[in-house]
């Protein structure tokens, strides 16, 4: 079970066919694998070795996926790191897993130097992408050029592949364990559950240093399957990438969809390859999914779940529950486990609930990571039974299928009634005068927790408090409806693009302690 | 990676949908995984430690589906007995692998007494089937009812899930060692290569105690899809069981396939649900894979080739390749390798061959076998330079599809030439008289091998050499076709139906080294 598999197969199976796509740049297997097997023997030359971190600052790129699997060959793990955060957030997740050789593309030459400064364990930095090496990095692409290829190390199975550092929302980064066969066995079970089309080809445009931009790549690459490298989501190298290379399959989140079908020019492409869009992070709308039918009459429509910590995929929605006649309330669900993922709701104590009761989402699995890098205390409790505690409130219905009401720390417990923050902020976020809207729970003395909303308004709109109480009692229950409303110029949000809620929390509960799920 | 978590999945995702149909027999998954735990804890009641092995001589039932998961949820090994063999290699294959606990069911009562007396290590005999138990065995299903269910032991990864027996054609029934990490891997990659129908019905008629029935089954309870147990192959059952439950999916073999769609009654069966046949064993004729396109219109049609040492199933040949317009000569082919197998053709030297070239199929990665029981040498030997040696015989073509010759012993070298005693078969077998025919190389002085063919006449029929001779040199090139036939009333005949060439090849190869592939 190891991640470099697939690239042995492709040099016996498909050598000379092509793998990737890359702003013009097409490699065949034989060609990437000479990459990979080359850019391995450079990464030992500079001193990784077996089990070492080795990172990439880079957009989505074909040396991107060549760094993924170069580390993997010289038996090293992977950091990929995230470029939207500041240059203290990245060195502190080098440091956190001491990283000391890191890979930079021509986008992020202007970081360099104060991640040197910043960094404590960085050693090594290696220009790894398009153009000349910036100043104090070597030049990846000549090392390459000069290198003779290095044989796989052969690592895999529970040997450690990947540190993917996730924030949430709060407290410090932390430094998510993958092993060989946790991404081994999601790749296999997500391609499993989502009924990929045959002889795919995949348009990447999901951000690689993300475990879910990355999983795409893998799933492909597992079936030797082409694949079109994107830098990132923008509508017109989209659809110019599936109508040019007869597209098959991509990943995108609900919004993105939207503003492709809703392009001024979508007409010009012909997408009609398009056979399976994966979506995640968020539900689809009816309106949309009707709409994205129309537009992509030749795709099914695949909603996956998941997290860093979980390999990332859990459960899918697959493309039936999204045809015409199945139930329009399944669309609000996450859908079922994956084979390889058994998933319970659970109460504060960990007992399972019974279908309907919201409570915890825990997950158990091959999937589960090995924990949080260098943090005994947290993996312990996170992994606790067992089990890996999501932190996502959710419940199941009759049918198997898995629903996410909101984060566990977010829900609001007023009056004994549970009110899920999301479904407030979605009532709000209703009204067009709205920008952005954030829901939580402040102390009560009579209700325990009061429903409280943080409101940012559109430019140049104007809004009550009273008004916006009473567009939210046409749309959801009365002990859910805000009871103080505040408005502000803007949210606190981290660089993962979450609003700060425990930044909005703190000076209502200073002093008070607040329930912990 | 355990092979018991589909049934904790089940357990909480739909534990009132049916799991299993079995002569009117219905169970729902609670049910199915209470009767497991049950059965497990009466196992472990009776003696069975973690590790241990825990046989099987049945019919395929639902009682046979209990006993494999039972003994995994109760920590150990299980030893599926071939039913064809003889009550002494049956003996052999239990003292072998010290199974001391047989469960046997209501069809093999007549062998208890014999295997008794012949087996050193049969200890405890369990009645697991319908009605009473036979003289000096337990009553499983009284025991069953009267336990306590018991927790699942939780094995998995690399521990052993199975030693399975394979005869082969020759020596002794050798013990195939499978971890949980193996069949569950295996499973996924199947499940995968196949595009199985959504919310599938099994209809499962190929004995489970060949580790391709066994798979199926698990194949379905992976996706916890229900089954339709039938005790084996037979037309009747088979189409009743597709129309009465709406079948989707089953494994054939062609002739049975063949049987199936030409059966005088098939009309009067609805069909129309069949979406997916598994075939193996051999490749399909062009002429019947036509006639059950028309027979089963909704059906796709898929080749699985493997072996038990590969947990089984290696390489498919997807449904897409059998429409219309594809090229017919793949047909021929056992497809392209499953995501999880590195496949390989080598020479005498274990040193990859070019496409075309026909030499050892070899296989790697987390599918193959922990080794033979107890064989260190024949283990060493089959996996040597980490790569299951298969002993077949192939080639792989320009497009990484792979075919199979011949087993590589039964390969003839005659004049330099490779001839493939499967295709002269093939050829002579196109002749109405023919019953049986073998091809096997002789010794001789000018061509090093000599083409023989022994051969069996249907009663009544009659052939001379010539005219077969003759015949052959019309379908297959002169250096293939038999320099010399021999006529016999039957030929030497294994448990497991195969034609014992070792036996045929001795008298001629007496005193004299045959060549070793």
């Amino acid at each position: 079970m190891n991640l470099t598999q697939p690239l042995h197969k492709a040099l016996v199976e498909r050598p000379r066919a092509e793998a990737l796509l890359c702003a013009g740049r097409r490699s065949d297997w034989a060609g990437f694998v000479d990459r990979v097997a080359r850019l391995a023997a450079v990464l030992r030359d500079l001193g990784v070795q077996p089990g070492d971190r080795v990172g990439m600052l880079g957009l989505n790129s074909d040396h991107y996926v060549a760094f993924l699997y170069a580390t993997w060959w010289a038996g090293a793990v992977i950091n990929p790191v995230n470029i939207r955060w500041s240059a203290k957030e990245i060195a502190y997740s080098l440091d956190d897993c001491d990283t000391r050789l890191l890979l930079v593309d021509e986008h992020f030459h202007g970081a360099t130097a104060g991640l040197q400064s910043l960094s404590k364990s960085l050693a090594t930095l290696v220009h790894w992408g398009q153009g000349p090496a910036p100043e104090g990095a070597l030049d990846g692409p000549a090392l390459v050029a000069a290198a003779a290829p290095t044989d796989d190390l052969g690592r895999g199975g529970s040997d450690l592949a990947a540190v993917m550092y996730t924030g949430g929302t709060t407290g410090r980064p932390k430094g998510v364990m993958l092993s060989h066969a946790n991404l081994y066995c999601n790749v296999l079970s997500a391609n499993l559950a989502a009924q990929r089309p045959a002889e795919s080809v995949g348009i990447n445009c999901a951000p690689m240093f993300h475990v879910g931009g990355m999983a795409l790549a893998l799933q492909l690459i597992q079936r030797l399957c082409r694949q079109v490298i994107l830098p990132g989501f923008d509508e017109l190298p989209v659809l110019e990438a599936i109508a040019a290379e007869r597209g098959t399959e991509t990943f995108l989140v609900p919004t993105m969809l939207k503003r492709l079908i809703e392009h001024p020019r979508f007409a010009e492409f012909d997408c009609s390859s398009m056979q399976l869009v994966l979506y995640g992070a968020a539900p689809i709308a009816e309106a949309l999914l009707a709409a994205a039918q129309a537009a992509l009459p030749a795709a099914g429509f695949c909603q996956l779940y998941g997290m860093t910590e979980l390999s990332p995929v859990v459960t899918a929605l697959p493309a039936w529950c999204h045809a015409p006649g199945q139930p329009a309330a399944r669309l609000r669900s996450v859908g079922r486990p994956v084979p390889i993922a058994e998933v319970r709701i659970v109460d504060a104590d960990d007992r399972p609930l019974p279908p309907g009761q919201v409570g915890e989402i825990v997950v158990r699995g091959p999937l589960v990571m090995q924990g949080y890098w260098g943090q005994r205390e947290q993996t312990a409790q996170a992994l606790r039974g067992g089990w890996m505690h999501t932190g996502d409130g959710g419940r199941m219905d009759a049918d198997g299928f898995f629903y996410v009401v909101d984060r566990l720390k977010d829900m609001i417990v007023s009056g004994g009634e549970n009110v899920y923050s999301a479904e407030v902020e979605n009532a709000i976020a209703q009204l067009p005068q709205v920008s952005l809207a954030a829901v939580i729970g402040v102390p009560d003395e009579r209700w325990g927790e009061r429903v409280h909303a943080v409101v940012v308004l559109r430019p140049g709109q104007a809004l009550g408090a009273d008004a916006l109480i009473a567009h939210c009692r046409t749309q959801i229950a009365g002990y859910k409806c805000p009871r103080s409303v505040e408005f502000r110029d803007a949210l606190p949000i981290t660089a993962a693009g979450k609003i700060q809620k425990v930044e909005l929390r703190a000076p209502f509960w200073a002093g008070l302690s607040r329930r912990v799920n």
